[in-house]
């Protein structure tokens, strides 16, 4: 039986349950962050969590606990429920309150954070993805990791309804992430991404990737680009933490580049295994 | 004790409680709706339990009751819990799963609904109210009633700590609709809102007071209005379910009219007194 953290407490799965006019269930008023688990370790960690104190700030949530707190409060979960390879998820609502827009008076964060076994996508990291193209139409403080994702899971169910891995939104004509991933274009060997502003989430997987373009002498350009340039493109890849660096081969059925993955792509798979590696695969 | 109806029975309040992995919780994969009780009745109940079954349509999320049948439920909610003047909310989501963007296969519904005791503010209404404005950076499918109310939070928040009853949002020069409410004005005689379309939930109580309109004689034009036509406009007012006909007395420390409640603004508060007295006063 896996624990669950809630609030302070480690319970059982079965036993997680939130009240009914907890806010973020009732507004989405809440935010969190997923962090991958490879042997057992977490990845990029400490970038997740300051990220998560950061989305808090942005909507004014109170975080009572320090990221070292919160990082060993996680290794214990991760710990406990003996997971070697999988996600740990955390969430953190704006507590339980009488149903009303104005935050509560008596705020008291609700906390919880569970464990789900995941294996990696080898075989489509190896192959790659296929996604479809849907009209950006969430808000404009997509720079927040926040529970309110409607416009993500209805983009995404509709890519999957159409056998796509992803659903990549443009606003217009400029191409700004995936549902759930940031996602690069390679011109000409350069590494195009939209800059990190309110309009994307700066995904950790993406800010990996580009600090291993810059070590392997790749050049980036955080910048716009465009459904055209993406359909242009020499190569293109979706960056996320369940699905690390993955090659898109076809958008909207045609193919990018040679159809194939490409070498850039592949240079930085390597660099992202790499990096896994040093994390979390080094002997103790 | 209150009962809450959950899932098909109805329990105790202090037991009603919900899974971490319902996706109203983690994604705000839901829609709700709020109507008003007035002596023991429930106030345009069709209209809103209609607009349920729209908002739910246009999330692809399943209901298996119909307009007749939550009606019945909320109406015993109602007489259980004794209420004689307050509010029913009803809110379903797309129920529990394994988190995934993806639409469960075994999709199972689930259904909140509860009452709440709620006094008519009629003190606001007599004396009218200020508002502050705040920039509209919402999705563009705000004519569904979801769960994400992140954006509606925020701004009603930061209007409550400047001493303003709602935001007002306004999407570059355009104004749009209250945080959870939605917005006339009159001009020489005319009323005045932003039209019904993706850009504003469309209120069943502005839905009333339009109808009050025609049956009065009152020139209506739903059409987009601007910042500054609301600061020239001779009467502005709110229209919620819980606000009623509200005036708008004071936007962003500027006066409205002469800043006072206007005539237009208390004929269509007096008809929609009436229409509280048709359908929820009269003697069976």
């Amino acid at each position: 039986m896996a624990l669950v953290f809630l609030n302070g407490r480690f319970i059982n799965r079965e036993d997680a349950k939130v009240d009914i006019e907890d806010r973020g269930y009732q507004f989405g008023d809440g935010i969190y962050e997923v962090i991958r688990i490879y042997n057992g370790k977490m990845f990029t960690v400490k970038e997740h969590l300051q990220r998560l104190i950061e989305s808090a700030e942005k909507i004014k949530l109170t975080i009572t606990y320090s990221i070292e707190e919160l990082e060993e409060i996680l290794g214990n979960l991760v710990r406990e429920n003996r997971l070697k390879l999988g996600i740990v998820y955390i969430q953190m609502t704006r507590g339980v309150s009488a149903r009303n827009h104005l935050f509560p008076s008596d705020e008291k964060t609700t906390i919880v954070a569970y464990t789900k076994e995941l294996n990696r996508p080898f075989e489509s990291i190896k192959q790659g993805v296929k996604v479809k193209l849907v009209e950006d139409i969430r808000w404009l403080k997509c720079e927040i990791k926040s529970l309110n994702l409607l416009p993500n899971i209805m983009a995404r169910q509709s890519a999957s309804e159409e056998g796509c891995y992803e659903a990549i939104f443009h606003r217009g004509s400029a191409i700004t992430e995936g549902s759930a991933s940031n996602i690069c274009i390679v011109k000409n060997g350069v590494v195009l991404t939209h800059p990190a502003n309110n309009l994307i989430l700066n995904g950790i997987s993406r800010q990996v990737v580009l600090k291993k373009c810059m070590e392997q002498n790749i050049d980036v350009d955080e910048t716009t680009f465009t459904i055209d340039e993406l359909f242009d493109a020499d190569e293109a890849f979706l960056t996320s933490t369940t699905s690390e660096v993955m090659p898109i081969l076809e958008v909207e059925g045609r193919k990018i580049g040679k159809g194939l993955v490409g070498n850039i792509s592949k240079k930085l798979q390597a660099a992202f295994e790499a990096e896994i590696n040093v994390q979390c695969m080094a002997h103790v």
